[in-house]
């Protein structure tokens, strides 16, 4: 009970608000200034302060209902703003409340309505599956260009060493990746969901290998196909808008970084069972995508709405029994836990720096969802709600070596091993 | 169709045996000497040929009707014996060929009436897992000390190496595994499971940790306590004769080998919520068992009845639900693939060179069930449908470091890299 909260008395609509937050905020710290001018403070006390300015009575109602998804909105139309403090702490307090996150607060017929709609919302047949990916990943070049890495990785960095910046820690991921790949000279790889081609050229230039990279986004594949010529590389590196699903053939090692969390639960099996099918004898393949830490939920509303439709971020529990049954061996399986808040973390210092920028791109009602949809996904990592899987599959038990230490050998020491070999 | 196909004719019930096995053996190689003396092969023709004797007609029936448990008691009574070849080869050989793996050849009446048995064979109350646990490491000491490495590690070792092994394999196994429980001095550490103690040992000579060990087998206390006071830790390591779920208090890391299979999967929830409750904040657990690679099955009934009562070997897919549930944080899951199919073969070399004297601690019946138990685990390795995960577990999210480097630095440099910190 700290003195601000005598200062001046809430109004109606404010008093259930102000119940609410008692009720949800249980540990932590976090205060509101009401659109009354009230202040109230919620939590144990513990932490740092943060502070929500509630400019506008209607969003204490929309937010009460559906938090989930009414917070990210009043943010976005400036209904609510922050006094003091960051962002991405002041959501990772929430989430680490149990505020916003698992229970909600929202009534249980809206979540039963909820669970209805994540199978419709993750109906993804071929075309739909191009229109939601344009809907993100056809954004102007220009934003990405100064959000991202020069190489432009869209999907969670390594932080390998401390004190790694962004660049490095892309480059670390890439070259993890194709660590626990095992390339071999002469091989054919596919690169399901490439974006702006990094990781295909990547592998192209560690092995001499021939690289498939596919992608829906028009957008995406005219950089990835002006880079490979640039790099000299279009030999060996072809990209192509296909959807994953429609190609032939056989491949030696397939790669899919980030693009899982957009297949949707419904075609789980399917996924396993087009990468089974296109895995060579001897092959291995590598799903890197979000995980769900707390096992099977749903895709926050906001998120679904303004981001990533049809996209969903399954716990391991929900992805394994298709790995299973698909017959698919599962190699390996490595949890990155806090590596992508430190990455959002980045790119929001760098979206911040280039503000206006961006605003005069879109509008500033856009950096304001592009804020918030970072501060939010990082709030999820440091929460402990989401992490990062990378999943090794083998199409047979001799496919990779027997214990791990050649993800852990420095890839010149590894190429000199094969050539010793 | 080879020559000695057609020098001498089947007899009744043989020609039906003949019949199965030409439908069951697609691939592989592998003959039969029926009881009437004429010799059949079957498979494609490719690899080396195993041939089975079977020397009454009655086997023929009972392995024809219930092969995965017929096999075994037909192989302990002398009823089924191998001409020549090794009996890992040709069960691996049947795994592969998908005999007596999955589809089983069974009726589907029997499969049925298996899955309802499943759960009933894993009800594990406290007074039944004890019996289950004497039924097989109760067994006479002489047995483990002649097959067993000199630590008497009845878990797959980890060869780390080529050419290592078992005794340098399993010391590999205990500081592989003591590597990912990030032992700081001072820490309480709980073993569930601790066999002969030579895991609880060996984390007590890594650091100056106390240790509690659980068994559930007298003769393992017994020797456990003694190499405890032999080596001079019993001031920090001790056993004790009870139930994993009757402990109480908290442990800084808990560690549990080969003994997960035993729980059974009615009981999980309450294995890794008893994981959780016993797990303190900072707490770090690293569970090691077999799993099944292919999915949900069943126990190998022959083994549930001579070797494992009460036991069952779970696939991840069966086993992240509870771990999500209990709020377990995945920290890492390792998969092993052929390190336990070598560990079981070094066994029972093991086995055979101390053959007669097995057979005088026993009978010869013991031996070749003892025999048929390692042969057929192996089997089962080297046809891909069972491996060992080492499931690390956290009990938040800072619990372990950011990347799993540390798992691959020598223990020594490790030891160096905390007094510096």
């Amino acid at each position: 009970m700290l003195p601000l909260m005598t200062q001046t008395g809430l109004k109606g609509r404010e008093r259930a608000f102000d119940r609410l937050c008692h009720r949800l905020v249980g540990s932590g710290r976090l205060s509101v200034r009401y659109p009354s001018g009230a202040v109230r403070e919620y939590g144990d006390g513990s932490g740092d302060a943060a502070r929500f300015h509630i400019r506008r009575p209607q969003a204490l109602v929309r937010i009460a209902l559906n938090p989930e998804f009414a917070l990210g909105e009043a943010w976005m139309e400036g209904d609510i703003t922050l006094e003091h403090g960051d962002l991405g702490d002041a959501l990772t307090q929430l989430l680490k409340a149990g505020g916003a996150g698992r229970a909600g607060g929202m009534a249980g017929w809206l979540r039963a309505l909820r669970r209805l709609r994540r199978r419709l919302d993750q109906f993804n047949p071929a075309g739909r599956a191009r229109r939601n990916v344009a809907h993100h990943y056809d954004l102007d070049d220009g934003l990405f260009d100064l959000v991202l890495d020069a190489d432009k990785q869209y999907s969670c960095a390594y932080f390998e060493h401390e004190g790694m910046g962004l660049e490095a820690a892309q480059a670390a991921k890439k070259n993890h990746i194709a660590g626990k790949l095992c390339l071999q000279d002469g091989q054919r790889v596919l690169d399901i969901g490439c974006g702006w081609g990094g990781m295909a050229l990547t592998l192209a230039r560690q092995a001499n290998v021939s690289v498939l990279g596919v992608t829906l986004s028009q957008r995406q594949l005219d950089v990835a196909r002006q880079r490979a010529e640039a790099a000299g590389l279009s030999g060996r590196v072809r990209f192509e808008l296909v959807d994953y699903r429609a190609l032939e053939g056989r491949f030696d090692r397939i790669v899919s970084v980030g693009m899982f969390e957009h297949v949707g639960i419904d075609h789980y099996r399917e996924f396993f069972e087009t990468v089974r099918g296109r895995l060579a004898p001897g092959g291995i393949a590598l799903i890197h995508s979000i995980g769900r830490m707390d096992g099977p939920g749903y895709t926050n509303p906001w998120l679904a709405k303004y981001i990533f439709p049809g996209g969903y971020i399954p716990a391991l529990s929900e992805t394994l029994p298709h790995v299973e049954r698909a017959g698919l061996l599962t190699g390996d399986i490595e949890v990155l836990r806090l590596h992508y808040a430190r990455t959002l973390q980045a790119w929001r210092r760098r979206s911040q720096a280039s503000r206006e920028r961006i605003e005069a791109l879109y509008d500033r009602r856009f950096f304001r969802m592009w804020e918030f949809y970072l501060a939010s996904s990082e709030a999820a990592f440091r929460s402990g709600q989401m992490m990062v899987f990378q999943l090794q599959l083998l199409a047979d038990l001799e496919a990779a070596p027997l214990t791990r230490d050649y993800m852990y050998t420095p890839a010149a020491r590894q190429a000199e091993d094969r050539r010793a070999a």
